[in-house]
């Protein structure tokens, strides 16, 4: 076991991108249990855009990361101490346990859970699970796709959207279309997940390319980015279109001057819902969506993709990755060594 | 019967408001009735802010009206001339029958339907018409307000917005916050209608009286304006909130500089679901809402106001009053000998 243990807290807010000034490192001794408590050497770092939001001082589904305090993060480790029926040594957990080399997880509050054995830790961490789940569960019980459906799906290649527009076609989804950044990513989206079509919004025309590949409208949008091209797939709604706002990338480095929307009017005349969601309400129905995935996954119906970032000084950087489309698949950070 | 009938006819689309280059005023015969078809002598016009959206030549959930045709408009008239067993003569009927002194009806397409007699034609109009079964159905279906929840509608003293917020207390909602411009409109909400409390948007800070009226959040909005008003409520939002989409009058006459959404992101934090509504899609069952109607309306719990502006050339300025807020309650045209 190593002597000491790093931590990356939040020195001060962020103003747009997180750079050097708004996290700092620190190394301290490496905690010991106390009775019903266990020490995990934290692994792998799940890199979500939702990390940015607690960066801001400002209301939201949690609060706001104290300054001075770890960054928040869901992680994956290994139980190395511990004073925990709950978590025998060796076990590998996952947990709300935040940018640094070693975490407390505590059998009292459910903090953490145990991952059965044998389990793929980058595939733990994306398909099966937050992104994943929030791909299945706001896809399938918020945009509820018919067998038909034109379904468009933004952030396409990212960890969310790469997923939905997977399992929109394993339901049967009539038209998949995605929205992504660049030719590598548009044609990955299409040539490997058998998207129906890609739109580079880097390139294209958003709305023109909406029209033309939607005629009869969009059926459900599944919004990873917010912003003006949110806006852009309000205009070209089908009638009882269900929109699923699950991320706004666009506004989370930049609220002041965000982009409002302008469309919204076009719910009315097409009768259409637009609704909020966070898969933190469906952790009780976890293991049902797993299992389902898992049987996509064993069919070659879905598959996935994740971008590896190496060491724990450069999670800022890979936290950043998500707002400048530098990767494709989920962004994990693998731990390395103190 | 006249000799000679008037008709309002679209001349050009309008630029902002309605004025008298957009309608025209021509005279004709008054017309005869073919086989299975009737003649109605128009005598009361409905005036609804979506008149306003025909005009303009854009995709809506009807088709424009066309330039040189006659205003489409809800009405209420009587039958003069009929060869139609369905509508004998001397029947009340509602019907599109537009700005003008005669309208055919056809029995072929359910184009008008016969008022039972007995029945007020501005209640008719307004409460157990179009504008009553809006507040009815948009706010029962879309918002589903809870016993106790939080409800707050803007264009309160409108036709609509008036009567959402008393269906709101007769079903049990806790607190029922209505938006309306001006002292006086305020004061009629709460001390007729028996709001629990207004907002004057011309002369409080919106935001904050909402968050005063609301310090648990909003769990129902029924939105009637759009706009800046729709998107200080969306930052004040309950978790699992309702917006209902009914309107965005401040959008109507002002497509291009409409204010932009930039708080529709607190749709995800809060869980809550934004959805447009039309009446039309609620035809079939307003028997239904007018039997329960009929009896808030014997019980006391639902007042209405109509606000009558006569005469037939005076219909272009009795649309704008709403744009203007030139009214309180339900604005009606009694259409005047020719």
């Amino acid at each position: 076991m190593t002597e000491s243990s790093r931590r990356l807290v939040l020195a001060q807010r962020p103003q747009g991108m997180v750079d050097e000034d708004v996290c700092r490192m620190e190394t301290g001794p490496v905690p010991e249990p106390a009775e019903g408590e266990a020490v995990v050497r934290v692994r792998w770092l799940s890199i979500d855009p939702t990390i940015r939001t607690w960066m801001d001082d400002a209301p939201g589904y949690l609060p706001p990361i104290e300054l001075g305090a770890v960054v928040r993060c869901g992680a994956l480790g290994e139980v190395i101490a511990t004073r925990s029926d709950r978590y025998p040594l060796g076990a590998t957990v996952f947990g709300m346990m935040g940018w640094q080399d070693h975490a407390i997880v505590d059998s009292g509050a459910a903090t953490a859970q145990v991952i059965p054995d044998g389990v793929d830790p980058t595939a733990a961490l994306s398909i099966f699970g937050v992104t994943g789940m929030t791909a299945y569960f706001g896809l399938l019980e918020i945009g509820r796709p018919q067998e038909g459906d034109t379904v468009v799906v933004s952030g396409a290649a990212g960890a969310t959207g790469s997923v939905v527009g997977q399992i929109a076609k394993a339901k049967g989804a009539g038209t998949v279309v995605g929205i992504a950044g660049g030719p590598e990513k548009c044609a990955w989206i299409v040539d490997e997940l058998g998207f129906d079509a890609a739109i580079d919004y880097k390139a294209d025309d958003v709305p023109a390319r909406l029209r033309a590949l939607c005629p009869d409208g969009i059926d459900v949008y599944f919004d990873n980015v917010g912003g003006v091209i949110l806006d852009a797939c309000l205009a070209n709604l089908a009638l009882r279109a269900r929109v699923v706002l699950c991320g706004a990338i666009s506004a989370y480095n930049d609220r002041g001057s965000a982009h409002g929307l302008t469309n919204y009017t076009a719910l009315i005349a097409r009768r259409a819902r637009m609704e909020g969601f966070l898969v933190l309400d469906y952790v009780d129905r976890f293991a049902e969506g797993q299992g389902e995935m898992l049987g996509w996954v064993l069919e070659g119906k879905v598959k996935h993709a994740v971008h590896v970032v190496e060491g724990l000084a450069d999670a800022p950087d890979a936290l950043n990755l998500l707002f400048t489309g530098g990767n494709t698949g989920k962004v994990i950070v693998k731990v390395d060594e103190p």
